[in-house]
């Protein structure tokens, strides 16, 4: 008999997720969604093998369940289900931030293991409609296991990393995640966001090239989403956000004073840092040689 | 006989244009470069039908000439060659800053028209190895036409625009090219290379998804270069800075007091913005319409 790889929520990852494990190793996919139209959709688009309305009944058979809901869902969704997920099997999750996942995941019962999970992707779009299997091609997959997280669902979590097509499996802790993605993913959602807020913005139609358009892409964000991500994660994010400005004010300061050499030095260090940044990596090159670089 | 264009400086932009320019009308595409090395590239390349390092006798014959150099040298070029441009001929540029150049334009003689151009296309990457002639694809096109240039004259910008793929051609003033410019795309290289600045970059590496490449992406930039367009327009841009600061900053403050209704309304608001930007347009869309929506 199959084993099963039960799909929480069929929304833009977890639609894309269960397209992309369709077909690994011995597994099943079978999704699992609240409305009966998003179970249909999946099944008539070949998203899932199986779909159903039936959490309990799926997650009692899922050998390894992803929950690929808002954080807040996920957080209720292990509490309300804990006596529900197979014991032995493996629950893991899709959230942008990991401290307050990994802290919720204690409410499971020991036999039942967790991992929390991360990987990069992404688009500005949500729903079902718009998953597609290859959203996760050279992503970063980040992993925070448990201390008590056993070998083999580890390893399970490369091959499924590895199997949608994944650049490399991240093994971290949940604060470290927490602080880095505030920066390499919050951040730049803030900065989007608020240059969109200048009031000219509607005013510029026609104007507009590659770098308006790459750095305001992701600011057509899911708000209910985006606004538990951005709370949960406010005591690293406000940091981040100070530090750009900072940044940001130290080249207005320079442009006021029109200081020509003191703007070149700037454009010279700001420039060769995202060239560096650029080189192959992680894992190749080190955060310390390319400081020292 | 054909007519002929020449394209002066061969880099990203003008190998770009010359090969997209290719089999225009009656028009051959003469390539003007510095170094021989790049002569050779251009012609090995079928980026130009003819190629040479003699500035002076192919301005001499032709009928329009695109100046795709850096600033500086379109300015310090309309000097020096002001009595060597074809009478009747069409002189014209593609630089990322306006008033300037159109200043600079006063010093050619009163037989030679000239429109100031920018078409809004480009990459992170510098020289003619870079081009490719479907760089315009689906650009705007900006054109800063003189209050004399003749009728004659913008329709064939408008035919070369629309050859070489360009979605629209926007006309408008120097001066407001230059406002609007600030903020559509040199702010958008000061957060790219704000971000990059971030002690904590190289430390990030794993951790990068779509948001990040995108927004980071223009900050390997061509520093000599970006130092002019910069400086050249400081006016402008540091007054759109300190915008993007203050609503960077009213974000951070909304986070700090952990004000979720403040955040939900905040988050709200701008990816409306995001969305009704992202609407088909211009002309079909008005500014007031889509601050009205």
């Amino acid at each position: 008999m199959k084993k099963v790889v039960a799909v929480v929520g069929l929304g833009l990852i977890g639609g894309s997720l269960a397209a992309a494990l369709r077909g690994f190793e011995d597994y099943e996919v079978l999704g699992v969604a609240r409305r009966q139209e998003t179970v249909d959709y999946a099944l008539s688009h070949s998203i899932c093998d199986r779909a159903t309305t039936d959490a309990s009944t799926a997650l009692a058979e899922a050998d390894v369940t992803f929950l690929c809901t808002d954080p807040s869902i996920v957080i209720r969704y292990m509490k309300d289900y804990r006596e529900v997920f197979k014991p032995g099997s493996l629950v893991t999750d899709v959230c942008g931030i990991k401290t307050a996942i990994m802290e919720a995941s204690k409410v499971l019962p020991d036999t039942v293991d967790f991992i929390g999970c991360h990987p990069m992707a992404g688009t500005e779009f949500s729903g079902i409609e718009h998953s597609f299997p290859e959203l996760f091609q050279r992503c970063h997959f980040i992993l925070t296991p448990r201390e008590t997280s056993t070998e083999a669902h580890v390893d399970l979590m490369h091959r499924m990393a590895d199997y949608i097509g994944a650049a490399d499996v991240v093994t971290t802790t949940p604060e470290r995640h927490d602080d880095i993605i505030a920066y390499t993913s919050q951040l730049m959602h803030i900065v989007a966001l608020s240059v969109c807020d200048d009031a000219e913005l509607f005013r510029c139609k026609g104007f507009e090239g590659g770098s308006f358009r790459d750095c305001t892409r992701v600011a057509a964000l899911d708000v209910p989403l985006w606004r538990e991500l951005l709370t949960l994660n406010s005591a690293s994010l406000t940091k981040v956000i100070g530090r750009l400005e900072e940044n940001i004010h130290s080249y207005r300061v320079a442009l006021e004073h029109r200081d020509l050499e003191r703007i070149t030095a700037k454009l010279e260090y700001s420039s060769n840092r995202k060239r560096r940044m650029n080189l192959p990596g992680p894992g190749q090159v080190s955060a310390e040689w390319l400081e020292e670089k």
